[in-house]
């Protein structure tokens, strides 16, 4: 029986979710709230995986509490397997719980509707599907690769109002301002790793790291694309401090004594397959997913956004827009990318708008003909 | 003494002042207020030049009612001038009013304060500036006709995320959604001419008047900027019902024989003289101003777009995108304007943003580096 505050309590867990955004990988975020007699007992998040989950930090934090009785609201479906931590759909059960609040099923194969099988098989009430968008959109990396094993891809440019990145072709140069700045390390702050094309590497010359004014924030993984290795190890990227690596990702045909000196750096080289526009991108993203990677944020340039979206691979798009004219000799956000007519265009899917000073964000999920 | 009610009746006003927008240039749009004793007496506003003016009509509607001691509400200062029509200010002496407070100062060099020091001179309180910024936005095309003598100038666009017009260069394309054309109509039926250059005349053969679903619109004067006359006779705008003319603006060597062939379907030629990159767009924009156009809402192409952030004569823009990806083979926003650096890009003023369906409307003054 629904009560009137489930939405109350499942928008808590979806914000004790949250704090473990961009944290739990290859694990989903996921919050839990414990209720008892109408009153709050306690909330707990997953916080990393190989650490316990969820249900279990409520569970803990409610301390001395009989929670007989209780109802515990879980933004997604309590898992029934052994994993590197007990199933806690066990825990639950043996608690006492009365009602378990389910936001998503657990789109896991190995969950898949079994956890809340369980939890009924021992009399347990389970209402699901609670808040279900919010949830889903908490853990869209999860769910892309836990099915598909490959990464939640997600494009991000600053632009100006012509659809340029910048004023002209082959120098670097800013669109956007500060309050989108701040908005990107945010961003970069909850992925797994970040990833940019060689033209861009040369020319920006970014470090690619995560920096917030308010806490400390984590460095995702450096990924480069770069067929040749024509990044040179002068770059910053390859001579800051950071607690992330770099992955460089070249062709299987560049050399031995090429990639050693990279190799001599620490700096990972991952080699693929090419493909008649440069590297294998299904191959990448397969390789990123292999290595627990649930989440790239793909910042350019020009030729890998266009790539990305020809392959139909990316996922979701953050566009940073600045009131901005720069003209056309600055390069355009896709290039190398051909559409033919409306019906064929990807578009997002109900975009949402947020103002960040005197610019706008344009986000949402790429939908493809 | 200003009162609490002042912001009440003269956003009332402007919302007079609004129902004559786009219909009385050279004339500004203005609206009037009549207060007595607290209570609301009477409205009006300016319809048409020629016609009277806003505080007559709201003297004119107060009907029967003693004005001895009453406050009229102004969008702009009243004129101390004769027109077409004999002062405003001498008839709010006569009625009797003792308070008169105003929007704006009228800009139009025979006014410019006249109005206010002759109210002050016959023992009327004058407040003024109240809602200014909102009053000035009414009458931006009055305000640039009056003190410069061209139109305001007006960027339109429909434009993808990544900044094109259409699909495939020298191919029509829709870009924008439902709600957005439908703004398109309401920005139409408010400006006193639409402008068009030759290849989108050709490429989209538009009809270029107001459609409007509630009420009837107005088309605005049909404007086409063709150096050569490559515009065909068949093309659907010189072969459609409207209200309006169409003038066809051509380099003065274009021979007699090809602009007859024009005149003699009732289609007005203007003949300027052309620079290196096309028309004389400074010379365009004089004679416009001169034929008493206030406002010009220019719909593309790229070129145009270009040419006249080049040649700094736009002054706002209302851009719309649609949450799609129209690729590189599109037309971009626009084309020949080179941009250095962030310092010298042209921007928008604290730019406006509105959701129409799933696109978004982006607006502002454009202000130059």
């Amino acid at each position: 029986m629904k009560t009137a505050n489930d939405e109350h309590y499942m928008q808590m867990a979806v914000q004790e979710a949250r704090k473990g955004q961009g944290r739990t990988s290859p694990n989903p975020c996921v919050g839990a709230v414990i209720v008892k007699n109408g009153k709050l007992v306690s909330k707990g998040y997953h916080k990393k995986a190989g650490t316990p989950h969820a249900e279990i930090n409520a569970i803990t934090a409610s301390g001395s509490v009989d929670l007989a009785g209780a109802t515990i609201y879980v933004t997604l479906e309590p898992c029934s397997h052994t994993g590197r931590t007990p199933p806690c759909c066990e825990a639950l059960v043996s608690a006492g719980f009365s009602r378990v609040v389910v936001g998503m099923t657990d789109p896991n194969p190995r969950v898949n509707g079994r956890g809340i099988s369980f939890l009924r098989r021992h009399g347990i009430a389970v209402d699901t599907g609670l808040l279900e968008k919010r949830c889903v959109e908490l853990n869209y990396p999860f769910i892309k690769h836990v099915t598909q094993g490959t990464p939640w891809m997600i494009m991000k440019a600053g632009v100006s109002l012509d659809g340029r990145l910048n004023y002209q072709a082959g120098k670097s140069g800013w669109i956007t301002g500060e309050e989108s700045k701040k908005e990107v390390h945010r961003l970069r702050d909850v992925v797994d790793g970040i990833m940019v094309g060689s033209a861009t590497a040369i020319i920006d010359n970014p470090s690619l790291t995560t920096r917030l004014n308010d806490k400390k924030g984590k460095d995702p993984v450096r990924i480069i694309l770069d067929s040749h290795l024509a990044v040179p190890l002068s770059s910053t990227i390859f001579n800051q401090e950071s607690s992330a690596p770099v992955w460089l990702v070249c062709g299987k045909n560049v050399s031995n004594e090429k990639t050693a000196r990279f190799r001599d750096k620490n700096i990972e080289i991952i080699q693929v397959d090419g493909d008649e526009n440069g590297l294998d991108l299904r191959q990448v993203l397969t390789v990123l997913g292999k290595r627990d990677i649930c989440s790239v944020l793909v910042e350019g340039g020009a030729r890998l956004h266009g790539a990305f979206l020809r392959k139909r691979l990316y996922d979701y798009a953050h566009l940073f827009y600045a009131p901005l004219f720069a003209g056309d000799r600055g390069v355009p956000l896709v290039s190398s990318f051909e559409v033919k007519d409306r019906e064929s265009a990807p578009r997002l899917e109900h975009p949402q708008m947020k103002r960040l000073g005197e610019d706008f964000m344009v986000s949402g999920k790429i939908l493809y003909p």
